[in-house]
Parts: structure tokens; sequence; C-alpha cells
């Protein structure tokens, strides 16, 4: 068996795949694009993804791209097999809880946080300036949508209840949001705040900090 | 069994849903929300959907939000047991394109399709004139869009070879774009208008469409 992610540990998409591959304690191989430009030519979007994006992933000949598409594969394919970790249980009830909050993830959270990164890591890192009208309407935007969740996560450690690809997929972003110095918006609520710490305190998630230097890692 | 969907057909993600439904031969009965207030009220917000959106699901006591996540459920339950009719396959490796589909599908379909949508059908129908830029850059978004499914689609009835649930979830957004006069987009590409032909006369789409009145309905 041998599994190659290809992809970059300063995208999210990719981080989320790495993660998972980690929580089911499959081994991998990253391959990374040599510049951004690689994944815009035609044999990139021939062979790797016909929207010229990362990551994708072969596995034994099989080849998939889209991150959330890979992870319900390496669930569908491995999940109970080298560790315990489920990340989609097979109950039919827990396992639509989860998908719920895998949607919620993708519809009120990931999109205004993506806007706060994109002004206040890639737009500074590439010598533009953030426009602070986009990061302050993204903020009230978290603050409106971690609102909801401080209710939501009442008496629970994670989304559902037990953790699962729901939680793992809302990580990388929130890392970003900490790590540029915005986790107030997380801290100022105590349910969202234990949450983060049981997230961020994962001992895969901590392994991938440290194994890709993401505290020091230039976007 | 008493299945009740909390939605509105004039909701893109209300009607996939409905569409999930029959395809999978199950019955069913609509609520509507009274106003676009209702669902916004407490009352609501505690009890159908914490973000205050349609639609919702209940299933003899089990209850969903996020129209994903819904059908999901209801083909992790249901699926095979009244119609023949396959949206996820069992077969992992089939299973990882259906989702790599729907993920195509949310990250560069829906978002233009949804823009254009919202300028010319629910602006206009609410007073506003449509912005003629976003119209434009949509329609160019929505063309690099379909410059690539022209070639995923070439010698193939549908995305992945055979209908599923990646092709049901763009139906309702694509009518739309035909209903307002704007399917040269999807004419002028070959594979495009066939797989096109295929999706919009699958009899449980056209029940739909007529049941519900959708040529008529405004927005």
């Amino acid at each position: 068996m041998t599994i190659t992610v290809f992809g970059h540990p300063a995208s999210t998409c990719t981080l989320v795949v790495l993660h998972s591959l980690k929580e089911l304690g499959l081994s991998y191989e990253v391959v990374q694009p040599s510049s951004f430009e690689e994944i815009k030519t035609p044999e990139y979007i021939a062979t790797k993804h016909p929207f010229g994006r990362i990551p994708s992933l072969s596995d034994d000949g099989f080849h998939i791209y889209e991150s959330r598409a890979i992870i319900r594969y390496l669930i569908n394919k491995y999940q109970g097999t080298k560790t315990s970790t489920i990340l989609i249980p097979s109950d039919v009830h827990k396992a639509a809880l989860v998908d719920q909050f895998i949607s919620v993830e993708t519809s009120y959270y990931s999109p205004h946080l993506s806007k706060l990164v994109y002004q206040l890591v890639f737009k500074k890192h590439h010598g533009g300036e953030p426009d602070l009208k986009i990061v302050n309407e993204a903020r009230d935007e978290i603050g409106k949508t971690l609102d909801v969740y401080e209710k939501l996560l009442e008496g629970k450690d994670y989304l559902t209840g037990e953790f699962s690809l729901a939680d793992l997929l809302h990580i990388p972003y929130a890392f970003y949001v900490f790590k540029i110095g915005e986790g107030d918006l997380w801290n100022k609520r105590p349910n969202v705040s234990r949450w983060w710490k049981n997230l961020s305190e994962r001992e895969c998630w901590k392994n991938i900090v440290t194994e890709y230097k993401l505290l020091e890692l230039e976007q």
C-alpha cells in the first residue's frame, strides 16, 4: 500500500487530509508542487486535479481529488484497521449528526475564517495590505457563528459529543486565526474555548504542527 | 414512518432534499414556514435550525438540518428499500468518485450559479436591479467551470458514468439558470448539454417541477 498526497502543508485543505491520515494511523508520503504555477500547468490539470488545486491523493493506483472526498474515501476504506479512532460512525443517526456539523462548518464557519486568514496572512505575505473593512466584517460573522457554537457545545467536549471528522475539519483555519492573534473570538466563549483546547491538543494534530513546522511556516 | 420536511420549494436546498426523497421512493410531507421571518424566530432557531435556515427534516422523532446531511442520512437509512436507484454506491472507489463530484459542485459550480440566480431572480423579484458586473463575472466563472465539465463528461451520461447524488445536486440551480434564459452556457457545450438533458428528464425531477409548479413559482 502506497498513499501519496499531492499537496502543501500551508494549505488548510491539505492539512485536514494529513490530519485524517494520522488519525486513521496510515503511512503516507507528501509530494509538494514545485511552485504555485505548477498546479496550473496542462499536465497537472490533466493528471492531478482538473480545476488546478491541491490536494489530491493516489492510493495504489486509485487517484482522487478534493479534500473532503479524499477523507471520506480513506474512512470508508481504512477506518478501524490501524487505530480505533472513529471519524464517521457506522450508526446511521450518529453519522447524520457528523454530516450535519460537516455541513455547518462548510456553510457558516470556514467561509468567514478563510476571509480573515486571507486578509491577515496570505495578503500580507504577498506584500499587500489587509482590507480592514473585510477583516472587521469577517470577525463579526465569525462571532455570530461562534455564538451559535457556544450554545451547541454546552456540556459537550465535541460537536456531536464525541470527536469526529466534523471537529477535525474546523482545526486548520482556527489554528491560523490563533497564530495571527485573533483567538480572542474563541477565548471569550467558554464552551468554544474548551472545545478548541480539546481539538488543538489532539496528539495527531500536535504532530502535524511539529512535523510541518506550522508555527514557523510562512504562507 | 413519518418524514416531515421543513422547507420551501423555492429553496434550491429544499429541492435537492425533495428530489432525493422521490428518487429513494419515500413518502413525506412538506411544512412550509409561514414567512421568511418565521425561520429567524427564537422558537424556530431552538427547535428546527440553529442558524435560522431551511430545510430541516424529522423522521420518526429524529431531527436533522442541512440539506447534504439530510440526504446522506436518507441514503444511509433507506437507499435500496423502496427503489433500485443508487445515489451513493457501496463500492468504496465508486463512492469516492461520487464524493469527489459532490465536492466539485460545492466548490466550483454552485457558488457561481447562486450569484447569477441571486442577481437575476431573487434581487429582481424584490424590486432591485441586477448588478450587471456581478452577472457577467458569474457567467464567466460558470463558463470556465463548464469548460472543465465538458472534458470530464466526454463519453459519459453522468459525472461518474452512472446517475448519482453528485448529478442530482447540480439540478435546481441549473433549472433556474435555464428558466431565466441563461441556458446558452449549457447549450453551447455538447457534453454538458447532453448531461443536462439526462438530468432534467429524470422522472422524479419532472414530478418535482410539476408538483411544486416550479415554472410558474415566483421567488
